[in-house]
């Protein structure tokens, strides 16, 4: 497994290994990988012929009194993972290197950034999209592996590769959940064992709306009481937001029809949990 | 000559051409071709086994209270003055090819857009900045050619290909002049013998501070002040701005030293003319 940090051995590698551009399969991660990033890592080695992961912490998706100073690093554990699931090359640049002092340039995805977790993290989506435009460049993969987890995210720059063609095909991999269906995320690292039990309620109103849907429920605002009931915010839990939108272009439905991603994030003591399930409407 | 339309076919044509990124140039211009566009063309084909020229007026550079529906357009002639140049490829995408309906993506070069020509024309440089990337992604050229004329606007590509990490080398062609130092711009079409006479005063005004600071001059403020006295506004012409600035940076400078562009913008009668000239200052 080779290891790169400098942008030209990246370039020198790829004109190597992958001139014609059709191989590459790249798993985008900010470290702290779990069994989620495996499995888009797993499915990557299906895929392609070679795999890349990238291990960067954008500062740019963070907001200024978010995480990114204690968000989980331990890359040790990390490289052990990638040479477990076979990968070819680490990314792994330094800040420096990705945005030197006089980096200047935002690539925003608008319509779709703008509600759900854009809401709660204005600038968020911007620093996704950059750094995933600068990675993409870099590494021009054939193909990219995203977490459903991170729904949104991965709508956003679905339409980011199309609006400025960056020739690689998104793939997006199911949310990777524990026995009892909670999301795993890299975020999970610090929180403490009262917090996973609340935060488990999150998981548990999506799949009520699920079932709700399944049992010919097809009004939207019916299903997200019934979520709501489930979530039973109070002290202590609140609801950012809770909702049935169409899963192409994220916005609310009254009635729901189609494909529908149900649509949730809370906060539990300063700690915030997102997930979300896709439904497909029976006709 | 090849002449193509859409993104698939010129995907297809340069893995056909150019699979290993090698050989292409890009001109990307907005049509209605000069000399200016001739002699950028002609540095493609000395420097590149294969010459691309993009034709595309991009709506997304103009102001809404700008010239977009009666800028210039000529595509026989276009397409002649190509043919002459030996082109390989002439990429002329529609407007819903490079936009589609769902086009919701903004890349922007901060620091070095903000000043000059941003203040006066705000989203231009959004504008500029979203199609090269596009363009750079589907042509994917190891040389992009652009004239000094629009010196702000090379710096910008620079930056953003920089950023970005697109891996094109920008190359900056001088500016193609009348024989009375008139700089040649497409715009020129709708220029009035008059308009064009008043003009250039511009050049004038710039060489003026050019010989001032060969014959020892390094005051900023007092090399201004000799280029306003050339340019003579008054009923009929109006000074956007005229500086002395650093050459990369694109930042005002009090005390001459270094390479030096010398920047200047004018309106007469409803037109705007830009111009400049670069300077290195002896030590």
């Amino acid at each position: 497994m080779r290891i790169i940090q400098t942008t030209q051995s990246l370039r020198t590698w790829r004109r190597r290994h992958d001139p014609l551009r059709t191989s590459i399969g790249l798993v985008p991660t900010m470290g702290a990988l779990h069994a989620g990033h495996r499995s888009l890592i797993q499915r990557a080695r299906r895929t392609c012929g070679t795999v890349v992961v990238s291990i960067f912490v954008n500062p740019l998706q963070f907001g200024p009194a978010e995480d990114y100073r204690r968000y989980p690093r331990d890359l040790s554990q990390d490289l052990a993972c990638c040479r477990e699931e076979n990968v070819d090359l680490v990314f792994i640049p330094k800040l420096e290197t990705l945005y030197p002092q006089d980096f200047q340039t935002t690539v925003a995805v608008r319509t779709l950034s703008r509600r759900w977790e854009g809401e709660y993290r204005p600038t968020h989506f911007e620093g996704v999209t950059t750094v995933v435009t600068k990675l993409l460049n870099l590494v021009r993969p054939a193909h990219a592996f995203f977490g459903q987890k991170d729904y949104q995210q991965c709508c956003v720059i679905r339409q980011l590769v199309q609006d400025l063609d960056l020739d690689t095909r998104v793939t997006l991999c199911p949310t990777i959940r524990d026995a009892d269906g909670f999301a795993l995320s890299s975020r999970n690292h610090y929180v403490t064992k009262s917090q996973r039990q609340r935060a488990l309620a999150l998981y548990q109103a999506l799949s009520a709306g699920k079932a709700a849907i399944a049992g010919g429920m097809r009004r939207a605002d019916l299903v997200e009481k019934n979520m709501a009931k489930v979530l039973n915010a109070g002290p202590g839990l609140t609801i950012d937001y809770l909702a049935c939108c169409d899963a192409r272009t994220l916005e609310p439905l009254s009635r729901l029809r189609g494909t529908v991603v149900l649509l949730g994030a809370i906060r539990i003591g300063g700690v915030r949990f997102i997930d979300n399930l896709i439904v497909r409407v029976p006709q």
